[in-house]
């Protein structure tokens, strides 16, 4: 199989790459490093990629930022960040590589636990998880010739000490658990699904 | 208690106003109607009706657009449509408004059914409805004050006659009962809830 990972270098995205090189061609995809570059921010930036890397069976995504960030300060411009790379970056992917795409292939796109545990600072990238997961339930209904699309919404991951303040009394999921749901979306058969790692 | 009404002229806001008029002071607010006029989807706009209207006990929100269209023919264009009117429309509401609003006032929020419950040509829209859910919860762990935020969560109401051949087998929802969902979020005491009207 042909499998795209966006954010492949990143603390998911590696160990997404390593539960699937073995038996798959990885096109690995990051904004500096990689097979190839994007920056998901840009619609066209997204169409030369595809464009380069041709058709594929497969497109995981495991890049995208957001603002975090108390409420009481935060603007129209804060909350646009995760709006313009974690959503619409992801969902930019889906809208473009749906026409790149093989029959049967696969979208897995990246949310988080926050869009429905939420912590302090968080709201913005609450939303944005809300969004993705409501986006892959209903792009599930009419993506065509047998394509699939699922979402993966971890909690804090355990190589990420640094969101750990954020999480108090969070226990931080295994590398492995996390990737093995994207190895559930890719080689399984569901679709319109929003695998919890927890 | 004083009550704006972002939307009220609406099919769904003439229901609410109605409900809560008796006993409430009300600020009809619309794009072109009401007491006073805001859009949505400009800050600075949202900004004056504040600094016109003042202090109040809370406010709800029955406005936001959003993009209907086939999956396969979307574009991000499309999909910013429900993202700068029905998503960050009423997030800047919040955002601007959480410093004009009295202690213990409420925000209500306006998403809809199609978060889990999606239909063919609706995918931005779902999103949109997943994100405004989502912020909801997260929101409500950070406003001061004892301010609140639910978020209401109709299917498709039955005076939109207009929408019914996109809702086929769903059965429209009472108007009264729509209503009564916002009622139960500004004369209640939760926060951080999502309130289905199916
Ligand atoms: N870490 C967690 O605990 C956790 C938990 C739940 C959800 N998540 C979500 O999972 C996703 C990945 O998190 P992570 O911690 O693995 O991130 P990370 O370590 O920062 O890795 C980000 C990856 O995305 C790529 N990237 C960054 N910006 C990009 C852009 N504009 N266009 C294309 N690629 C871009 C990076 O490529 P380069 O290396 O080439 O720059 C890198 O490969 C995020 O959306 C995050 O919200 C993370
Ligand atoms: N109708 C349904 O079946 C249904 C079901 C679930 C969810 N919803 C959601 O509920 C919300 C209201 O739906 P509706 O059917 O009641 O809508 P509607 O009848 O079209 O009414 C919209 C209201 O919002 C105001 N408005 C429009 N654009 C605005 C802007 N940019 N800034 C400020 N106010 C603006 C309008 O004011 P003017 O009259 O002054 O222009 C009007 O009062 C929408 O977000 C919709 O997605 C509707």
């Amino acid at each position: 199989m042909k499998i795209i990972i966006i954010g492949a270098s990143g603390t998911i995205g590696k160990h997404v790459v390593k539960a699937l090189e073995a038996d798959n061609e990885i096109i690995r995809v990051g904004s500096k490093s990689g097979d190839y570059q994007v920056n998901i921010t840009d619609v066209n930036s997204i169409k030369a990629l595809f464009e380069q890397v041709g058709s594929f069976d497969a497109l995981i995504s495991t890049a995208g930022d957001g603002h975090f960030g108390p409420l009481a300060q935060m603007t129209d411009a804060d909350f646009r960040v995760g709006i313009d790379s974690k959503l619409l970056g992801q969902v930019n992917l889906v809208l473009i590589g749906q026409h790149y795409i093989n029959p049967k292939g696969s979208f897995t796109l990246t949310s988080g636990s926050m869009a429905h545990d939420p912590i302090v600072l968080g709201s913005a990238v609450s939303a944005v998880n809300g969004a993705i997961d409501s986006f892959a339930k209903a792009a599930a209904i009419e993506l065509e010739n047998g394509v699939r699309i699922n979402s993966v919404a971890p909690t804090v991951v355990e190589e990420s000490p640094e969101y750990f303040p954020f999480f108090k009394g969070q226990i931080p999921v295994a590398m492995h658990r996390v990737a093995q749901a994207y190895v559930k979306s890719v080689l399984g058969a569901q679709t319109g699904q929003v695998y919890p790692v927890l």
